[in-house]
């Protein structure tokens, strides 16, 4: 996803002592967005902090929106091991959901905080940190292979191209989970939680209806829309 | 909504002066909202245009972010025009609710080369200009108000909690489908239009269930939390 090696660079260092350098301000940096948020992580607070030089720094990282491209790879990294082993033992699929979307937003929590700046600065279809542009693609898959996991293991009776289209869906629902958890101003987020578990209930009630033709078409058409947002043109580089 | 006189102003305009200064710098930062967008787009520009000073236009409005609540209601007046005619001779739901929403896109439909800024301007909680926050309250409760007249004239048969409950949480889907609205790409947004269609589609189909006791109290639930969407602290002043 990132070219680490510039062909030009004159003396290149060890592979190894590149990898640490690299690590160190990858951690340097995902620590500084979380406590700190978006707008006051620079790459020059980054490298000070690192105890390296800005130039280092851009030789790695050519902006700060490529470090939270490593910061949203973090984030679903661990919404993926956090939701794989609990998923294991589940076969229902609402129960399933449930355990992807709830995980996912375990993931979020600390950052609230901070959550306004970083919807601002990724909410536009321009902006390189948009979760749909192509820079996020890698992080993205991890969220909606996760949905297909849980989709695929589970025991439902969805029409095959249903089940098929929906993690696609279920991703988009993901990011506008997110969104009204930005907006939640109560304790823990205990809103966005309660939007989730009655949504993911009547999701259940209405899953048999999907069977039948005059439903199926339709919702067939819809989620397929839904999941079209993604297919945005290429953003330009917004550093 | 904003005070337009200042009390510790020492010698007052006329009425009728003031009145005609405040609608000019109005239609001059309209016109550059929609031609300019909203970075580009500042007082000095606005008092340069209309050819009045910086401190009339400070006079009148203390930040560009009030001259967009004027384009907010303009766009929402617009929107009540063009539809509560279209209203008139149509009583089945999902038409009426179609009425709404196509004539509520063809309102922005001028701006969508400009949407991007104006999303990332206005989708922080904290933004003042936040279309659910209590300064752009006005111009919402006109789409809202839009939405019960369309359920209420239509010969539905819904229950009626949740044609009561219905056009709180239809105002986001209309906040919903601008925002899709912002990230199509396809010409004259196609795929937008499409994308409501289908999804009105599917509710017409659905609409029957809702009568339903095991779909009913879920779906009520859940439309309410959509709703709450609205209920966020309030802004801090952001110009």
């Amino acid at each position: 996803m990132f070219s680490t090696a510039e062909p030009t660079e004159p003396t290149e260092p060890t592979e190894s002592k590149r990898d640490r350098t690299r690590a160190l301000i990858v951690a340097t940096a995902l620590r500084s967005f979380r406590e700190r948020g978006y707008d006051a992580t620079t790459i020059r607070r980054i490298a000070s902090e690192a105890g390296v030089s800005v130039g280092t720094t851009n030789y790695h990282f050519s902006s700060k929106n490529e470090l939270v491209q490593e910061f949203y790879l973090q984030v679903q990294r661990a919404h993926r091991a956090a939701a794989l082993p609990r998923l294991e033992s589940v076969r229902d699929l609402k129960e399933r959901l449930a355990i992807v979307f709830h995980t996912g937003l375990d993931q979020l929590t600390p950052t609230h905080g901070h959550a306004p700046e970083f919807l601002t600065a990724a909410v536009s279809p321009r902006s390189s940190i948009n979760p749909l542009s192509s820079e996020s693609n890698a992080s993205l898959v991890i969220v909606e292979d996760l949905f297909r996991t849980a989709v695929d293991g589970a025991d439902h009776k969805l029409p095959r191209d249903i089940a098929e289209a929906l993690p696609g869906a279920l991703v988009l629902a993901h990011l506008l989970l997110a969104m009204y958890w930005v907006y939640d101003d109560t304790d823990d987020q205990a809103k966005t939680r309660r939007l989730l578990d009655k949504g993911l209930a009547l999701f259940a009630v209405t899953l048999p209806l999907t069977r039948l033709p005059v439903l199926r078409r339709p919702l067939r058409e819809l989620i397929d829309l839904i999941a079209e947002a993604r297919s945005t043109s290429p953003t330009s580089a917004v550093g």
